[in-house]
């Protein structure tokens, strides 16, 4: 699962998205699918700094079965162009496409 | 997956647990087995407030299979007493428990 975490302020904000509807771009951004993240996107329009853990449970990690990432980045929101039209082929139910540019990541499972 | 948020400053610091370690106790608070979790701990130490998604592909959501819940709360580490010691039962690697009292929680997925 993901959680990708916005501030508002002082307030964090959290949303969730699964594994496998993040892609990776040639370019090392991720892709992630949004119908709603209404407050994702206003959150991004005040403060571009976004914060994503990425875990596993199925997946081999540093000390047992189970792995988790932790990613810090900026974000911004697509609602059109080549990667908006290649993601909404993929997910018809998609409004825009977050973008995440990534600053760095640390496995920490 | 369970994702836990705390503050510092204005920066998020997010930890992962996973669903099955979370226990209830019979008051609605939230139990959660603490390997490390130092940063988590020192934030509290200045802000107790924390924000917690917890995701599960596998069960039943409000639209499909896949469902989660946000939580806002409170936290405190709790390195002795009753729940600490029925806990370290369970989880002999943990240091400490991270007992946190709801706030609100709503069903997002």
């Amino acid at each position: 699962m993901v959680a990708i975490v916005t501030l508002s302020k002082e307030e964090p904000h959290i949303v969730n998205t699964w594994n496998s509807y993040i892609h990776v771009t040639t370019d090392d951004k991720l892709l992630i699918p949004a119908g709603f993240m209404y407050r994702t996107e206003n959150n991004i329009k005040e403060n571009n700094k976004v914060w994503l853990t990425i875990g596993s449970r199925e997946v081999q990690g540093k000390m047992y079965k189970g792995t988790g990432f932790s990613i810090k980045g900026t974000a911004r929101f697509l609602t059109d162009g080549t990667e908006f039209e290649t993601m909404k082929e993929k997910y018809n139910w998609i409004r825009a496409v977050l973008e995440v540019t990534i600053g760095s990541a640390v496995q920490t499972l």
